[in-house]
């Protein structure tokens, strides 16, 4: 196997060609950071629409565009899915029969079980490529390749799920491509992943999707900076987290439910009037999120 | 009834004497904001502390300091009670009999139906005094006067909700008060006012702290940017919310009812795999939000 982007190290790009499918927020600041820090000599925009293809070639995203997905990911040593999850099932077949021989495939996908499933069984018939799923935990409530920048993944966290059969190198190569990129990379299953992300990430945007289902107008008319921040998440596209919540149904059910019996035990426990077991659940929780803020502001080990 | 800070409009300070009892994030603020708007000759900060009070002074919360409540409440026009709900019970009745004659009070409580009830009650045999509670909408995690600042009123809402017996010049005081801080000023019951209070902040609140109550130590390790932002006031002190809580018991465990309620809602429409009810419900938070925050960018009417 000519692994081809290991041959490419110091001084040298890690990547000759590097196809993002979808250069919006995560693949257009994957493609900035990935010209930016030199780890590819040519990054090549893969869209369905000119005009976005235009702004992701004006803001730097990428060095040429096209709407030919063949062509487009054939002559790439890494290809990277940033379509929303939606598209894969249609999308899957017809790029895996495209991609370069030996070639690394990822995607940044915020669910993984069903993604990984999609994608592997395109797959079949294809064990020369490397398929190293990755979930970077960063983005925002924006969309498009206008809100794409190069420091994106600086300090954050990026899951990968790697198959079981995945080579060593292939693996090597996407973990040292997100450390540069500014993230700390864990590795755990698909399963893992799910799970996790339903309570950290699925959970609360639908808490703040929720807490804005119960306002009135009066309510509206008097929302301070609190309520802002607490829903800033559900300022996201709702066909985005429609597809990643239908990826997860499952995990998120069972988040949702927990959830929402603690808040009942809470309530109850209002009803008695034993503020000293909710004392202990605020205390608990600021302790939790004083931690949160500290560790990021302590830089992580770049792991 | 000779109305003191009536007599001293444009071009003179509204208040000679302003007394912040408890000058710390939202009193601080109120002290700076009224000394650089000139609208007191001086602020007096009462506090139970020394060194808290010094730091007032430091940073321009106020212009002197005292650890004598009667007296530091004695010679004041405007007597603000900024201090946690918790104080109330013991420090209303010393404070109403210690308010100069036709005195002007108000607090910055966010819950006001028992608190209103507590300063009432103090107030018996004062009939000289105006009690005109407040409750601007405004603030953060942080306290103390070190966190104070002179904008922190910019462009919030604040509650005030006058007795029906509220003497019609004093209120006007404390609502020309409020506008030259920022605030735009919505006048409305104590009940109505811990109805709303309870869905746009105590809820918003107990949500955010829920949250941090799942998460399992894997689970804090790969937390991103957007939990922080949603879970920001979950790091306010747990001291004041059971405070607050304590005094809206009832509204709140109402809130937290319905809001739990819509949560199992939709965690059996995943069950179903009823995507379609999901989205209109992601479409309609997604609109109420960006309709938040467009109003915030668009200045408020001074009204």
């Amino acid at each position: 196997m000519a692994v081809r982007w290991r041959s490419l190290t110091a001084g040298a790009s890690m990547f000759d060609t590097v196809a993002i499918v979808g250069p919006g927020l995560i693949g257009g600041s994957m493609g900035m950071a990935l010209r930016r820090r030199g780890l590819a000599k040519t990054v090549v925009g893969v869209g369905r629409r000119q005009e976005s293809l235009e702004k992701a070639l004006k803001v730097g995203a990428i060095d040429e565009a096209t709407l030919d997905l063949e062509a487009g990911v054939g002559a790439a040593d890494l290809v990277v899915l940033a379509t929303p999850i939606g598209t894969f099932g249609s999308l899957a077949p017809r790029l895996t029969s495209a991609l370069k021989p030996e070639g690394l495939l990822t995607d940044v996908a915020s669910s993984k079980v069903r993604v990984v499933e999609t994608i592997v069984s395109a797959l079949d018939g294809r064990p020369d490529v490397s398929y190293i799923p990755s979930h970077p935990m960063a983005g925002s409530e924006q969309r498009g390749p206008l809100a794409a920048s190069a420091d994106l993944f600086e300090g954050c966290i990026c899951i990968i799920t790697p198959l079981s059969n995945t080579f060593p190198e292939s693996k090597s190569a996407i973990v040292r491509m997100w450390k540069v990129l500014g993230a700390t990379v864990v590795s755990m299953s698909p399963q893992a992943h799910d799970r996790a992300v339903a309570r950290i990430s699925h959970l609360p945007h639908l808490a703040a999707v929720a807490l804005l289902a119960a306002l009135d107008e009066e309510d509206m008319r008097l929302c301070g900076r609190g309520l802002l921040d607490t829903t800033r998440v559900a300022s996201g596209s709702p066909d985005l987290w429609v597809d990643i919540c239908g990826t997860n149904r499952e995990e998120i059910r069972g988040a949702l439910d927990s959830y929402a019996r603690l808040l009942q035990e809470l309530a109850e426990r209002l009803k008695d009037g034993d503020l000293e077991q909710l004392r202990s659940v605020l205390v608990s929780a600021k302790q939790k999120r004083d931690r949160l803020v500290e560790a990021r502001r302590t830089p992580r080990p770049r792991t």
